[in-house]
């Protein structure tokens, strides 16, 4: 009865987005304090217990015992002053490399991950050059773009590709005609133990994921995955995302973070993405994690989860709802999501498809983003 | 994109228990707000949007759409309020019977449930000689106890009978030598739809639940509990408690809530019962409860579930501690609870009876309460 009391941890979370919302609901169960660093309150200042404008990000990384960053876009200097704290999980370079698409590409390259051949340009016209020697490109914008914006597809699909938005560089990628994506959610501690969810298959349109459903077929995810912390020295929750094309997988992108793909592990698995990361940052243990039931979600992008959606989409079995509660309802927003389990992958891709249909009032992809 | 936004709905809880707070962190999803009442703000308050004093339970029911009890031992006029405004869930009469035993047991006896033989006895001689002549009985005062509190056995085990505190009334029941105890967790809705958990078996010391695995073998349970709600007139989730005897069930004692023998269903099911209740109260479909995997809980009674301990705990496959963070620990005080999962009923046991040893260093019984 008189054993010290051991403190919980003080959390600080850079960034205030639904990824930051989710992990703090989540960790509560820990006991562990929230804080938030960002300057428009967004669903995680919410549920924080100490909100603190960007400005003031010495002082939050000095209340915290570990600081995160739910998006990669966050402040460099707030980054930058947690790492020299020793306090930044995961390690700065895997954010940092995420700020710019050529450094990542470059990393991935010079590491000998299997990813599509891309070149860097340094303006619009080499761009456009390069894509057209290539003949099917996609030309990314190196810094600043995700869900799909600055991004412009060449020599695919009918009619002339759009004209570019002036960027510092650009990263031009082989347009790979992919069999499906797909994507791992993987963690590794500070001692380098890594564990891994089983991967997800899924659907983006425009840029945007639609829908995901687990488990997929591994397809050597686990292995490039697990090659991907150690090359990092990663500690925490990374989200790899892959094409498949012709039963092998491509790295598209990686995530220094919890990850949409992998809302799915909130039910039918034995530990959340969300959880998970906290637990690996913070030096609890961390078994492997278990997937008790084909698990996958529906994103609701630029449609409201509101109570007269949500009458309808709880109806559909083993169904949640997640609102994000984000204060303006716009085209291309997720403004939350739907967790579906099932007892067979068949039943969860039929239960995923009735969801979606609830959602967006028909077959997904014509009405998708109206 | 033109639709009306619609509110999410003001959810008041009258208590600031675990109980609230755990309902807080599973409704969050729904996209509801939270109003606590309650004077000494405990775990629910932290997390809720707004807490208000019991003195201003006017102002809290008028900001409410629903009001629900967290705890039965709240205050009356509270409870009489949300209900002439016909905010209270589940019904006034529910609540009320539990506030005093004696009414509680003539309920159940009238509406024909089994329950143990009991009488009630206006004074502490009165009480003493029913038990007696009953040969093992257990006297209850009939207001106000709870977690074993205000209990005396009567020719049960070794040594006289404690002597009893001045009390209005007492109940006095027969002792029951039963086999063992199980509860189940079950709700019912406006429309008089009812639904149930699988049953879980209880392990109680000193009456304070230990531990619970799910499922149990159903032994009339679910019609039991189904008659029940029936009876009451019931919305929302209500657990009820048997003991188990010679294969059949007789109530031991219901709750008007959610209740500690339904954590379980925190992890390994489709819904947890905190979403479930808030889910029928707030007026939203609720599909049948599905049990993903064989589920228990290990309370933490007396014990801190703090860092040093999650470490060890955390270690057992399966496992999810609660730390519930409240201010003081005390020998009878639940401080938090462990969630386990496992394949098969066996391997629960297994991890329930290890997460005991860790929690209490050995086996529960002889160190249970010291």
């Amino acid at each position: 009865m008189k054993s010290p009391r051991i403190q919980p941890m003080n959390v600080g979370i850079l960034g205030s987005g639904q990824l930051g919302w989710m992990m703090i609901l989540e960790g509560r169960k820990l006991g562990n304090r929230f804080y938030i660093l960002a300057d428009e309150p967004g669903p995680a200042a919410r549920v924080a217990d100490v909100c603190l404008p960007v400005r003031d990000y010495e002082k939050f990384v000095d209340l915290c015992d570990v600081v995160t960053p739910e998006f990669e876009h966050v402040d460099l200097r707030a980054l930058e002053y947690a790492h020299r704290q020793g306090k930044l999980f995961p390690p700065l370079e895997s954010v940092v490399l995420k700020t710019d698409r050529s450094r990542e590409k470059r990393f991935l390259r010079d590491h000998g991950f299997p990813i599509p051949d891309f070149q860097v340009a340094r303006d619009a016209a080499e761009a456009l050059a390069l894509a057209k020697r290539m003949g099917r490109a996609v030309i990314k914008e190196s810094r600043g773009g995700y869900d799909g914006k600055g991004q412009t597809y060449v020599g695919v699909g009918p009619g002339a590709a759009a004209p570019l938005r002036p960027a510092p560089s650009y990263v031009v990628e082989e347009y790979v005609d992919f069999d499906g994506e797909a994507s791992i959610i993987a963690s590794r501690d500070a001692q380098g133990r890594k564990l891994f969810h089983p991967p997800s298959s899924n659907e983006n349109l425009e840029g945007i994921l639609l829908r995901s459903e687990a488990p997929h077929a591994d397809l050597g995810m686990r292995d490039i995955a697990s090659r991907l912390l150690d090359a990092l020295g990663y500690v925490g929750v990374l989200a790899v995302e892959f094409f498949l094309v012709d039963g092998k997988a491509l790295i598209n992108e990686f995530a220094p973070r919890v990850h949409n793909s992998g809302h799915h592990t909130l039910h039918g698995s034995s530990i959340s993405q969300f959880e998970q990361h906290l637990r690996v940052i913070t030096g609890l243990p961390v078994p492997e994690p278990v997937l008790f039931r084909p698990s996958g979600i529906v994103n609701a992008v630029g449609v409201e989860v509101d109570r007269r959606m949500q009458e309808k989409l709880l109806k559909v079995p083993e169904t949640r709802t997640y609102s994000y509660g984000k204060s303006g309802l716009r085209k291309r927003r997720k403004m939350g999501h739907v967790n579906v389990t099932a007892s067979s992958r068949q039943e969860l891709t039929a239960r995923i498809r009735e969801v979606t249909r609830v959602l967006y009032g028909g077959d997904p992809l014509p009405c998708f983003l109206p």
